[in-house]
C-alpha cells in the first residue's frame, strides 16, 4: 500500500509499505478513506519529537472503514465506517479508568509516532474497541476528520479546561487551526465575548466568520493594551494559548482576570517565565492537557444535529498521492492560506 | 400613588396609596418604570399564598430609577437605571454567603408578598445594594424586565440545576413564560436536542420559533411515547418540570435517562408520587430550588452582547391605569395568548 | 465444585455444580477464597428480584486467586490475589466510557443474578480486565471483601452523592452494613457530625463504637423531633437513606435542610412520596444510585495506608460448607447481631 | 492606646496611638484580646510591601469583643466575641458576590497594610457585618486566633485549590505556620499519603507529630529523588508550595503527577520558570490564591466539632507591652521555634 514515510528530519516519502496485520487481539485494521495533516506532523519533519523514529508512517487523524477485527472486538464488525481517535486508549488502566486517556499506559498519542499512522491506505488500530467511534449515517465525512484530534484539543485543552461559560470573556491567542477549533467549540457556551489575537490577517478574517467578536493583531507586540480596554480593564476569564511560545504565554499572563484561567494548548519547545510575583494573588489556574479524547461521543452529536460545522476549517483537498504537495501546501500556510488540508484515497 | 393592591381571593384593586420612605439605612426607594405580572401573583389572587395578606400591593418585577438612598449605601445613586431582583438578599447572612439568596434570612422572596411590590409608582427596595442591578446604557428597558424573575428562574432551577451540555438532550414540561425562560437559556449550552412539551398549539409553536428542535402535544397524555424514541430508547439528560402538578412531575419520572437529572422548576400545591422502585438504580438526581437570581449579572452580559434578547416573550404592553385589563389579559393566556405582559407607567 | 444455589422462592441448597470454564475472551476464572452474603441474595431468596432465576448460584461479593485467564486478558495472570467488584464493566460502551459502571450495557450487577455467582468454589468473571483489581501484597483479605459492594455502595450512593463536607451534618438513616459502610466513609471528610437513626439497639451501639457523634432511636417513629434541635433546627446538609421504605425516605424529607441533599442508597420496592409541595422551594437534591465501583482504587489506598478499617464490620466467619447455617445468622440479624459474615472456603 | 506601629524598613516600635473611631456606617471598632504575627508583618518590616506606608499599626489576625458598632450594622452588637478576618469583604461587589472576598473592590487585604490593624488594643473593622464571625461560646479564643488568616490560607489556598481526597497522596513543600496549617486541614479529606518538605528538623518533627504520613529533609536539594519512589514513581496528586521562592517553586513541578494540581500558597518575590517543555501534555493545573477566607465558618464548626485543634500551632504567648520581644521570637524561628506566637492584651 501506499504510505507517507518520516525518513529523518526534513525527509519525507510516499513509499509502497505492507498493509498491516492483526497483532493483538484487540487490534483493528481500518481501510483509511480520509486522513489530514497536523502541525505535530511539522515538528516530527523538523527532527523535533524524540519518540518518532525514521522509517514512521505520520498521521493520527482521519476516517475510514472497518476492514478486519481482532477476536477480542465486540463492537465493530467489517465495513463499519468509523473515525479514528488520535489518542489510544485501552479503558482498563488507572489513567484510563479515571478518563485520561492520554496518559493510557499503552497507549495514549502513539499512531503516526511511536506505531504506524493513518496517511496510508489502511492502518492498525489497537485497542479499537475503545479508540474507534462509530460514523452515524448520513454524515460527511470529511468534516469528521476534524473530530479526530483538532476538535477535541480545542474543546477540551481549552474550552472545557479553560471552563468558558456564558457571559464570560474569552481570549484566544493564536488563530491557527486549533485555535479556531477553540473558537468555534467556546461558542458552544454562549460566551459575552471572544477576542481572537494572531499576527496573520487572512487568520483574523477568518476567525471574525467563524464567530470572534473582536480581533487583535500582535503584530506589533501591542496585543493586550487593545484586550483590557474592551474587558473593562479586569482582563479575560478565560485565555487560551494555541501558540506554545514564551511571547504568547506571556501575553496570557498580561491579559487573565483575577479569578481567571490560562488554558495552555500548545505544544512548547522551551520553558517560560511564570510571573508569580504578582500572580501568587491574583486567584487564577493555569491548566495543561494533552487531548484525552473524551469528548469525541459529544462532539459527534453536535456534528450530527447540525450545531457545528467543522468542515469551515477545511481549506484544500488532496489524493494521497498529492501527499508530498498536500505537506507543502499546509506547511506555507501563511502563503497559501492553508487552514486543514483532507487527504482522500 | 398608583398601585395594584391584593384585597383577598379574588379581589384587587387599582388604589390610590401612600409613596413608600426609606425605613432602613439599607433601602432605596425606586420610581417604577416598567413592571409586569407573574404567575405566582395569580396564585396570590387565588389566596394560595398564605404569607401575602390582603393589603399588599403586588409584584416583584420590573425596572426603574433610584429615586432616593438610604443612608448606608454606597453602590447606588439617585437617577440611577436599576433592574429589581424578584429576591432580596442581605449578602451577610449565612445563606447569603453560601449563595443561597432566595433563603437570606431578612430576604428572599418578599417584594409583592410580605412587603409591597412593584406594581405601583414607587417601591421601597430593602438590602438594596445587594439587590439592585445597574442598567447598562443602551440595553432595551423592557427586555430586562424579564430579567427580574423568569429568566434567571428557568436559567437556575431548569438549566443550572438541570446542568443542560453541549450534545446533551433536553425535554422541558411546559411552555409557559419560565418553560421559555428555560428554553432560550439551555440554548446557552448548544444541546444536540431540546423537546418542548406542552398542550396548547400557540404554545408549542412559539416554542419553535424560539429553537426547540420538537415540540409534543401532551393533549393525549402520551408524551411519553413520543419523546423515547427519539432519545433513542434512552430518555433525555435533562428533564425540566415546569408546570407544578404531579402529573407532569410523572412524566419526567418516565422520561428521564439513567444518570439524568429531573430539574423542578413548577410551583408544586401537592405532593407527587416518587417512583423509587425502579428510579432507585437509574442514578438520576432530582433538583428543587427557588430562584437565587445569582445569575442575574451574567445574563445582563447575555442580553449587553446580543447572545439573548428577552423580549421574545413580551406579548403585550400596558400602562399602570390599564392594570386590572392587563391582569385579564394574562389570566386567561389560552385565548389571549399572552406571555409576558409589560406594564410600563 | 459447591456451591450455594437459588431454588426459587424460600429455597436454596448447597449443590455440587461443574467448575465454570472461559466463554469469553475477555473472561477469568477466580478460584473463591472469600465471599459475604448481602442483603440482597435476601432480597432474592424472598422472590423480590424477577431477574435471577431458579438454579443461580449467588453471590456478588468476594476475594480470591485467579485460576485461568481468556486469550484477550492483559492486566491479570494466574495465581493473582484479587478482588472482584459486584460489577462488572465492559470499559467501553457508552456508559462505561462516563464511569457508569452499574450500567454497562453488557455488564452492570450479574454476577449472582444473571449470571453464576461467588458464593461458590470457582466463579467466572467477565470483562474481567475491567471488574477485578490487584490486591497489594500484605492486606487483610477478610476486610477486602467489604469492598466488592458494601464500601463502595456505601461510599458512592451516600458520601459522594451526599457531598458530605468538612464541617458539614450528616443523617444516615439506618445502621446495617450498608448505613455503617456510609459512616465509615463519610468520616473520610472530617463532617461536624453524624447522627446514625435506627430501631435497633445493638446496632446504634456499634454505631457510636465506629464514630457516630450522636445516635437516634427511631422506634418511637419521633427521630425527626431529636435530629432538628441538634441541627440548630436546620435540618442536616446530607441525609442518607440506608433503609429502603417509604417511612425512612420520609423521615429524610423532614430533616433535610434548605440546600441540602437527601441521597438514597436504599433499595426501594415501593413508591414514595414526595412532598414538592414544601420542598420546591427548598433549593434541595435528591439522589439515586445502584453503585459504580468507579471508587474501588481509592477505597484500596485508603485501606492499605490504614486509613479505614472495613474489617470493623465483620462479626461472622463461616466456612463454605457452613453455607446455610451462614445464611440464617445473617437472616435473623436482630437476634444474632450480624452485620456481615464472612465465608472462607 | 498602645500599639505596634511600621516606622519604614527595619522600623517598628510599641507607641501610643489615639483609640479608633466609626468612620463609615458599616464600622464596628473591636477591642482586641489576642492577636500574632504574621510572615507577611515580616515581609511589611523588610520594605517588601509597597502598599503598607510608616505610620501604620499592622497586624491582621486576632479575636476580640466588640466595643462600637455603626448604624448599619446589624449581625453585630457590643459585647460580643468576635474573630476578625483578614480579609475585609463588603459583600455586594462583583468580586465578593462570586465569593472571590480577597479582591474585594472597597476591600481585601487592608487590615494592618492599607488601614491600621489589630497589633494594638482597639482596631476599627471595616464592612463588620461581613467581615467578622461570631465565637460560638465556651471555644478556646486562643485557637481561633489560627482562624483570621493560617488556617483559612492553608485550606483554601492549598487544600481546596489542591482538591485533596480521600486515598491521593499529597506533597507540602514548607512547614512554617502555613505549611502546617495545610497539613491539618489536607487531612479532613482522608489523603492516603501526606509527604512534608523542609530544611529545618524540628518543623519536619513537628509535622510528623501533626500527621504528616512522611517527613523530608531537603536541606541536600534531593527532595525529589526521595519522593518519587514512595509515590510509586507518578508522583503526587497534590502537591502544596508554601515556601515562595523558585527553587520550591521548581521541585513542585519535579513531583507533580499527570493530572495532577500545584497548589501555590507562597508569597512570591521574583518569577519563576515553568517548564512547559514538559507539563504542556501532563495535563496538571497550577492555581493561585490570596486567601478569600470563605472557609471561616466551616473552620469554626470544625473546631467547635473537635476535629481539629489550631492550637496545637502555637508555640510561644506574650503580653502587648512584649510585642518587640514576640517580633523577635517570631523572626528568629529557627533558634527559637517557634510557630505562631499568641500575644494577649
Amino acid at each position: 500500500m501506499k504510505a507517507l514515510v518520516y525518513g529523518g528530519p526534513n525527509k519525507k516519502s510516499l513509499e509502497d509499505r505492507p498493509k498491516p496485520v492483526i497483532a493483538a487481539p484487540t487490534d483493528v485494521i481500518v481501510r483509511v478513506t480520509r486522513t489530514t495533516i497536523c502541525g505535530t506532523d511539522l515538528h516530527i519533519l523538523k527532527g523535533d519529537v524524540a519518540t518518532c523514529q525514521p522509517g514512521r508512517i505520520l498521521g493520527h487523524e482521519g476516517v475510514g472503514v472497518v476492514e478486519t477485527i481482532g477476536p477480542a472486538i465486540t463492537a465493530f464488525k467489517p465495513g463499519d465506517h468509523v473515525l479514528v481517535s488520535c489518542i489510544s486508549s485501552c479503558g482498563r488502566c488507572e489513567y484510563c479508568r479515571r478518563a485520561m486517556f492520554s496518559h493510557c499506559i499503552t497507549g495514549g498519542w502513539i499512531l503516526g509516532n511511536t506505531i504506524d499512522g493513518m496517511q496510508a491506505e489502511f492502518v492498525r488500530i489497537p485497542h479499537a474497541d475503545t479508540s474507534l467511534y462509530h460514523i452515524p449515517p448520513g454524515l460527511d465525512e470529511a468534516s469528521l476528520v476534524m473530530l479526530s484530534d483538532i476538535l477535541p484539543t480545542g474543546f477540551e485543552c481549552g474550552v472545557l479546561n479553560g471552563r468558558v461559560q456564558p457571559g464570560s470573556t474569552v481570549v484566544i491567542v493564536g488563530a491557527g487551526p486549533v485555535g479556531l477549533a477553540a473558537l468555534l467549540t467556546a461558542k458552544f457556551y454562549t460566551p459575552a465575548l471572544i477576542i481572537m489575537v494572531d499576527r496573520d490577517k487572512n487568520r483574523l478574517k477568518i476567525s471574525k466568520r467563524l464567530g470572534a467578536d473582536i480581533t487583535v493583531n500582535n503584530s506589533g507586540g501591542k496585543a493586550a493594551e487593545a484586550i483590557m480596554p474592551v474587558t473593562g480593564g479586569r482582563g479575560a476569564d478565560t485565555v487560551i494559548e494555541a501558540v506554545g511560545i514564551p511571547a504568547t504565554f506571556s501575553l496570557c499572563q498580561d491579559v487573565v482576570a483575577p479569578g481567571g484561567i490560562i488554558a495552555n494548548v500548545g505544544v512548547h519547545g522551551l520553558k517560560v517565565d511564570l510571573h508569580l510575583e504578582r500572580l501568587w494573588m491574583q486567584n487564577i489556574s493555569i491548566t495543561t492537557r494533552l487531548v484525552d479524547t473524551v469528548s469525541t461521543p459529544l462532539l459527534i452529536k453536535t456534528v450530527q444535529s447540525g450545531k457545528i460545522s467543522p468542515a469551515v476549517l477545511i481549506t484544500h483537498h488532496f489524493k494521497l498521492d498529492q501527499m508530498i504537495e498536500a505537506y507543502d501546501t499546509f506547511a506555507s500556510a501563511a502563503t497559501t492560506k492553508a487552514l486543514k488540508v483532507v487527504i482522500e484515497m
